[in-house]
Parts: structure tokens; C-alpha cells; sequence
């Protein structure tokens, strides 16, 4: 099975990257972006037959190691699903 | 308009973050993960009206600024496209 694993900054987090990649593409004269927010994009290959346990693991995996619950959420989407 | 970008690692590019995050993910017991490729997920707000001319600048500044061409590759998605 194919996982997709999406993390983001949760709302209110400030996200100096994106801010500096925000005023970067104003410099190459893109004006209209308004906001920018860096995250994580986790491809996960793993085996498993059951899609609705792969799913709780994925999130178990992401809670404990992929993203940082305090600053961060996730996402986690079964390829097929 | 919100798009997301979505910046991977070409096909054959070692991942070296991604097999750290595998090898302990197999530490944490999941021994079904089989591989584990990182990438960035990119938001970004933005005005426009015309959603193809849209595109196009998203994929100008994803070649331009977001990804290295030379050794990620790069999917553009526009809400509600």
C-alpha cells in the first residue's frame, strides 16, 4: 500500500520559511501572493491488508515521529481510498 | 485562490531524511514500512482570476524558487480545480 502523509503548521504558528520564501517570490516579481506555508509531504510504502488499521497506524507513526503535535498537524490519506 | 504544491525527489535521487525516518519507524516497531521518501508541501494564497494563467505562474516559481529541477520534480493543484 501507497500512503500519503501531509503535515502543516497549525493556524496561529508563525512560519518564517514561508514568510522569507513569500518576500522571495515578490522579489522575482510574483506581487500576488498574499501567504505562504511550508509543510511536509511523507510518501510511506508499507504492507498491510487492512486499510482501516493502516490508517490508525499512520497516524500513530505521525503522532509519535513524522510530525510535532504540538506546532503541527497532519493528514493521512490511503492511496485507493 | 489557494494552491498546493507538492515537491518530491526524482525517481533514483537517494533520500537519506527518508531512510532515517524508516529506520526509526522499524526502531518504533512498524516493520511493515517498506520505504519512506520525504518531500515539502507548499501552500500558497494567492490573486488571480484566470486559473490556467494561474498555473502557469505557479510553475514558473515552483522551477524558479520552490523545487531544484535538477533533482525534484514538482505537481501544482489549484482549489477547486
Amino acid at each position: 500500500m501507497k500512503a500519503s502523509i501531509y503535515v502543516t503548521l497549525k493556524e496561529g504558528v508563525l512560519d518564517p520559511q514561508g514568510e522569507a520564501v513569500k518576500k522571495s517570490l515578490h522579489l522575482l516579481g510574483y506581487d500576488n501572493v498574499d501567504e505562504v506555508r511550508m509543510g511536509k509531504y511523507i510518501e510511506i510504502w508499507l504492507q498491510g491488508s487492512d486499510p482501516k488499521k493502516t490508517v490508525r497506524e499512520l497516524e500513530e507513526m505521525s503522532d509519535k515521529l513524522l510530525a510535532n503535535p504540538v506546532i503541527e498537524k497532519f493528514r493521512v490519506e490511503l492511496e485507493g481510498e
